[in-house]
């Protein structure tokens, strides 16, 4: 009933606070005999990892993963696989100005209201540090997949809007999401980005952005309705990612625009195997897996921590002004992009594994 | 592990296919003494009751609920209560066609995948007919806030989107809905939409819409961070309703746009009271309701049952084509409303009663 | 979280009171295309119906079970699986004493003390009523089983005491537990029973008795450490069921008096397989099956429905007296014995279901 | 699904081998503002832990307990406590004989049918290294009861019978316990123990032992019927320690043998409060608690690691012989006293928090 956990069959739970001595997860269900070390996860820590760019949180963590327990002479035993990563950069500083007030935007206030007190040192448990666990989990559940299933499912994101700027869906490429700050598919976008993003950090200010996660290779069938639809479960994984503020499958929002001609995904036959004409879908029909890619894309808000300051209270029930001081995250979206892809793999994970119960 | 069930605390699960005889639901963790009785949830049936204008299927359904067991002398008793509504307008016809053929845009191809066996009789399970014991749950769901809460919630939603008219949001007015077929709160634009979805239903095509839910007078702190959160749950629910395609929270897919100062939900006392100077957030802040009104909105895709010949293929691999006879449902979303309302209600009645648990 | 569901993978969740309209279940997780009908279950529900005998209660109940969702063409369809029987004899009688009298030994007191109100009629939803639903889920357990496995699993449940006396296992017959009223395995205890409970019988008084439940052909392997081991869940199944006071696997209660020679069952190969040279565990070590015969036994209590008068309280706060009349039930351990039958089946059914979803 | 996890609204997940580097357990539900520290934890630790006489395992081990998430400022903030002890005396040894060899009466044979690996250091997760991540969070829930309660409630376990010999209940002395190495509330039984377990120590043999465990001061009306009663998340509790072979609520197995009359606890009022003549019922009616001591009794199987040879078979399926070298614990059951007092407490946290969400 508390909620720190997600999956059924492959499931995790999160442990730890921004600011306390460490942070880490438990993951139960993982099927045994996988192969599994530290370089397997930390590959994928790696890329989530602040203060690789100007462009985001200058926080230094070097977010080096243990596995405490799980693994066995370098396999899965298939017990709790537990991971820990232990906090380093928790620079000392002086909280009085957090301590009481709150910040508008943040979880300050919710938390205080629900629990009466909270640890506000750096956010304690609202923290965006917590997906660094999500992220090491997904590093699992891609194991997972990537053994069960008799062919590879591959799973990227990439940010498809900054701010007012959309990427051109025509030149879309994979290859570049590596070659730029922002994990952007359009080289040409990837530049306005840098531009708009400079002038957004100089300012103090911040901008909101949107993550587009594909699942190529996922098998047709997967999902459990009426409620644990796999479309269900996505949109429940990715708007509990810090800051979501929508989430879309398939042609989305814009679904509601078009005609039944236009949606109907149509069918052919391509030899043995059902081919379809389009993917307005997004891969999902039923709350199944069609065995088309699965696209989910969710819309990152600005993070209310700017320098220009804004109006809020105190826990004392006075009126004042806060601004945030130190370091500045000027597009929390663009760490969004390796925690979205780790969802994706994590729900993935477990509806294989859901599936496999019932279904065999 | 299986996924017909919804809710922790307050925890349903349904059954029943769109041509059984009939279907049902057992919601167990009711609190005891709260009077019910059979009109109280008739009342929330007979919005959603099919039939009741030329814009949704002319299925015949008096979908007369009774209670089976859970209530004594006209109080919950805190055991399971079980809910029933048969079957009347099973019309007997040829299923000929969508026996074989898998209709594009439906779940007849994903449940083929799955399970090896589908029950083709208009949808069998994956028919919205399911989404009449969403509104009987959500029935209950209110009372339970009713009873627990100090002042009442009030939850409402509307159609504010139809194919790719929208409403004016500076017209809205609440009272509208009840007076036009569409659930529109902007008079001048269900006039419009009667146009539009006239040329829509006679051309035997569909369009998708867009549907608001709002509720007012929800106390700050519920939700269970950081997978169970309010938003996360939310999301989920809506996404969870036959041929919802997007969820949107407070500003959604538009918080991409904004700058972190437009966004922050800026903060003053009232008295002793904490007033926002914008609702941005939708309610919800770290998956915590706020006290503000929670907002969500989801999109419907068009039904893909329309009558221009689509290309499909059937179960023998064979390429052919299938186009929708009978019944037609030219804009779903219509019906949507009180099924988005009645998963506002039991998603807010569950986190209520986790609040307790752990909150007091 | 509220408790009226057993299982994870094979989820079933019960409904209805002594004396509603009906009782019920729903099944949810049930594998696809298993052949199903009412029979299947109704042969299972023949053998725990009341009024069988001079021995049990009085009540005439037919229990004709009605499949009403998630059977197409005579197979499951992997949807819930809805089960419902009707009430018929729920005698009308004055409830005047029960009403506000507890009867000490029965529920009345704490259902009261716990939700402030309880439906007297016939206990209600405590009444062992509600163990013919359990009746019904196992019979299709047992079809999970059959259908799964590679050989067939055999669980069946015998009456291994009554009041002070024991059957001697060494006259151990099973074919015997079908020629008398007691499901008794002994036919010389049998005689002995049959004289001893037609005295408690006509003083008004009643026994309590030992069951005994033997699952014969379970692979190695089942279970889910640590919390959820297969004695762990058997020991909640059993315990669940009205009456129960103790549950013992294997050697039971006198494993505390062994030593660690006699305790510990060898092994030796015997072709390819393992096979132990005794059955101390009772067929499950660590928490997991070791492919010996799974040996739960448990103990019911005696019903506390009695002609003599006792002492007791009422709902006012003021001292009195009660006794029961009407249908009176000597040794209620005799319809466990089905129950118990079925709550292993359950069980293995979960957990052969969540085994795969781990292990393939 | 998976099987790491025990209670549902105090809900804890433990994690770690034997010889694994540490174990932990989180605990997630846990009420806010309750004051916590670790000698609050680590007091429980101590009494459990091995090697503080000669009648217990010579393994050394501090157990010191770190909270590593969930207390800011001494208290708990309502986020998922997580809790760490790292293993020291993982004696480095060969492990040659088990690493090929199944052990009889262990779990080596089972988890390896089960997962095809296992950790054969020192049993890996099905040693009973695991039980002090229970007694940690045993510490935890009397936390939570003291603080949600109006009166205190007092959970003490005694060993009642060691082999064959048991207490003499009109001697019972809850100071005796901390008086001798047994728990053993009877003094006089405590000096034949002495002599009996020296015994079997030196003969390096093996004894099971009988532990009851006390709730005194538990409100009416905790459990969920009717699957999740006390007595049968209690039953499942203590089922699921390790060499758990039994559990009996109140009479127990000797309600077998009871007639109705002796086996009805009578009622009378005492003031305003009712007052049971007698507790048979071992404090439980229906599942839910009548305010009377809960009282639970379960069997502890002696353990198969003995100095004696015994058949077993090796992973080769090769006939071979085994016996235990170094460490050895004549009577696992006295350790398992304060894990059974843990296992109480966290039953009773959870239905306590349960029954707040339900019924306020």
């Amino acid at each position: 009933m508390p909620g720190n956990s997600f999956g059924q069959a492959f499931r995790f739970t999160t442990w730890g606070e921004s600011h306390g001595p460490a942070i880490g997860c438990v993951i139960d269900g993982v099927p045994p005999r996988i192969a599994l070390a530290e370089p397997d996860i930390q590959h994928w820590l790696d890329r989530r990892r602040p203060g690789q760019s100007r462009f985001t949180t200058q926080r230094k963590e070097p977010d080096t993963v243990r596995i405490v327990s799980g693994v066995f002479e370098g396999e899965t035993t298939g017990t709790p696989l537990a991971l820990a990563i232990d906090n380093v950069d928790q620079r000392s500083k002086d909280y009085g100005d957090i301590k009481d007030k709150f910040r508008p935007g943040h979880a300050d206030y919710t938390y205080w209201a629900k629990y009466g007190i909270r640890d506000y040192r750096g956010g304690g448990r609202s923290s965006a540090r917590e997906t660094a666990m999500r992220v090491a989990a997904g590093a699992v559940a891609r194991k997972v997949l990537d053994r069960l299933l008799p062919a590879p499912v591959t799973i990227r994101g990439a940010l498809v809007q900054m701010g007012p700027h959309r990427i051109a869906r025509k030149r879309w490429d994979w290859d570049a999401i590596e070659h730029n700050p922002f994990w952007c598919p359009d080289p040409q976008a990837a530049q306005t980005w840098e531009t708009f993003l400079d002038g957004v950090r100089k300012a103090g200010s911040s901008t909101g952005a949107v993550i587009e996660v594909v699942a190529q290779g996922v098998p047709a069938g997967l999902g459990e309705p009426v409620y644990d639809k796999l479309d269900a479960d996505l949109a429940k994984a990715m708007m509990s990612i810090n800051a979501v503020k929508a989430v879309e499958i398939g042609a989305g929002i814009e679904a509601a625009k078009l005609s039944g001609e236009q949606n109907a995904d149509e069918m052919r036959m391509a030899g043995k195997r059902i081919r379809f004409l389009s993917n307005r879908a997004g891969g999902i029909l039923g709350g199944l897996s069609t065995g088309q890619d699965v696209v989910v894309r969710f819309a990152v808000k600005p993070t209310s921590s700017i320098l220009t300051a804004r109006k809020t209270v105190d826990r004392f029930g006075a009126d004042t002004e806060i601004s945030t001081k130190g370091r500045h995250d000027p597009c929390v979206g663009i760490r969004a992009v390796p925690v979205g892809e780790a969802m994706m793999a994590i729900v993935l994970a477990d509806h294989l594994l859901r599936h496999r119960a019932q279904c065999g």
